[in-house]
């Protein structure tokens, strides 16, 4: 791999790349490969940013390859596709989430769960089976497998329906699975940032009662009056987790700082599932008795399968779900990464590729 | 509630109590309600011991009200019966597990799950609908609701077979509940001990490929010998639990002491679930992220319904399923639980009631 990111294929790619773990981004030439008989080449309009990115720039994972262009929430058109191809042509809005590869043979690929096979390719970061580092959507240009590419709904906004590739399926995928689909049942969302404010939407759309539970009752307006929920608490009063206790079904837990899990167990009914899709670091306390009175669950989730990620865009273009998001220029991706650290977004940035980045 | 036990109700009792958190068992006079019009009073034969009979006449759990009469694996011969009783008649084998009583109006009761019931009445040490102390199976004679009594099934061991009622049905009705009881699905079981013996021999009934996982080699050729198990993993050797990575669709586990987690839920595929039987009394250390990574989930099961363990006793009578027990008089209880603590037993004490009881 001696070759340099920007002569190792053939195709001239441009994007912003954070350079080490000071996580500050800056311009980056590239490259990406050739078209290849099954690729699709799509120009990108949109990016979502993920707080993964920002957990992703500074390293915080220990994983990181530098220089790396995050970016997996990505939204474009159809430049070109390969001889194969036969779902895609040029001019097809298209987008591209978590995950551009997978070995498409074992359980979880057979199973339409790409997300977990144990071979995974993510879309940035990654090694792609020709050896090269895998860079996302905050760059001009995109090319994937058409397997891992989704059809964009026509009736979908591109620009704020972008956080769906990620945030979206994040949120949509744990409600389906474990059955928090259904109406009149109640569910929770802990934490009301990107994922959180669309698993509030998802679990509307699906008929559920809405509990957004949050460590700060400034929320409570934002909650039920313009996202929609039923009802609100606040997690660090005791009095008000006491009242309701034992009266949830599930609860989706999007916070990646480290928290209490009693509490939250504590609202669920028998059978009860938490389903963590923040991801915090260290690992949290668990109290083994209450799960085992109440036949209760911690579990997680991740992403969702291209089948499900294909399923969820649609149905949001059907429910008018869209992220609520703050356009920004890709030059202001520093600064936005400033806001997202302190939660400083409602609820997801997204970058205006096509129109702000310049190649000098 | 002036009255004494030995006074509060018309019908005499006999059996061991311990007095205070010493934990010491000594012989204890009390008194049973008359049988009611829905009530089975049953002549005790024998009762098992569990684990949590230590807990409790130590305080452990910080509940226990002195003296108490542990004991729900309670296995004996119908004496008389209430007019409204229709299952039962006097001569009848049967057994009451850890319940006796609930509310029977809850969604919990309604679905046969009695066990999970907010208003649930233990077998031992709780406060039943009359206002009195319930006391357990180290005595004489038991009296319970009908609903709460099990049919003894004809060709099931009674002395063996009385261990069924709390260790079997903990072990058996994750495995079903959780599905684990597909043949072919390879199945864990962490410690093998009372509970953990019985998860064995369940699981090996259902057809499942079994692993035992455990801190001592010691086990080994007793787990794969006699108990069936297909394959035996230590679980302080890396070399080893890292073989066997992503290979297991569910793991039973009943350690109740203070264990790592992460281990666990590595040998774990997608979507496979760490069930606790066992109740650590501290948190545990939960890793969140390979949760998510892999859908996983770490969740607990307590008892099972009086309907599941009907059906449980019915299976090990069906499949020869029969605890490995050590029979001992009543008064060695107080060495047994010496032993106990120290998991000097295989796998589980019974209580011979019925021929060492004696009123002096």
């Amino acid at each position: 791999m001696a070759k340099s990111p920007e002569t190792e294929h053939p195709v001239k790619a441009f994007g912003w790349a954070a350079r080490d773990t000071s996580g500050v981004f800056s311009p980056f030439k590239f490259s990406r490969r050739a078209t290849g008989e099954n690729d699709v080449q799509f120009k990108v309009l949109y990016c979502g940013v993920c707080h993964s990115d920002l957990h992703m720039i500074k390293n915080e994972w220990g994983v990181t390859r530098y220089p790396i262009v995050p970016g997996h929430e990505i939204v474009g058109i159809v430049t070109e596709v390969g001889s194969k191809v036969e779902k895609f042509k040029a001019g097809d809005k298209v987008g591209v989430g978590g995950v551009v590869g997978s070995c498409r043979e074992c359980d979880q690929c057979s199973n339409d769960l790409e997300n977990y096979c144990a071979k995974l390719v993510l879309t940035y970061n990654a090694t792609y089976f020709d050896g090269a580092i895998t860079y996302g959507g905050y760059s001009d240009l995109m090319v994937a497998d058409e397997h891992f590419v989704i059809r964009w709904p026509e009736n979908l906004a591109m620009d704020a329906g972008a956080p769906l590739l990620c945030a979206g399926i994040t949120t949509y995928s744990p409600l389906r699975y474990f059955g928090l689909d259904k109406p009149g049942l109640n569910v929770g969302v802990v934490g009301l940032g990107g994922l959180g404010h669309l698993a509030v939407k998802f679990a509307k759309a699906f008929g559920t009662n809405v509990t957004v539970i949050s460590t700060s009752l400034s929320k409570k307006k934002e909650a039920i009056e313009n996202l929609g929920a039923d009802a609100f608490l606040v997690s660090r009063d005791p009095q008000e987790m006491e009242g309701a206790a034992s009266t949830l079904d599930g609860i989706i837990d999007t916070v990646s700082a480290n928290h209490p899990l009693l509490p939250l167990i504590n609202l669920l009914k028998p059978h009860g599932k938490l389903i963590m899709v923040g991801a915090p670091e260290k690992p949290l306390e668990l109290p083994v008795v209450p799960l085992i009175l109440g036949r209760k669950s911690v579990t997680g989730s991740g992403g969702g399968g291209v089948k499900e990620t294909q399923e969820m865009v649609d149905f949001a273009a059907e429910h008018n779900i869209l992220p609520n998001v703050e356009m920004i220029p890709i030059d202001y991706v520093n600064t936005a990464m400033d806001r997202l650290l302190k939660s400083d977004v409602k609820y997801r940035f997204v970058i205006d590729v096509a129109t702000s980045l310049k190649t000098d």
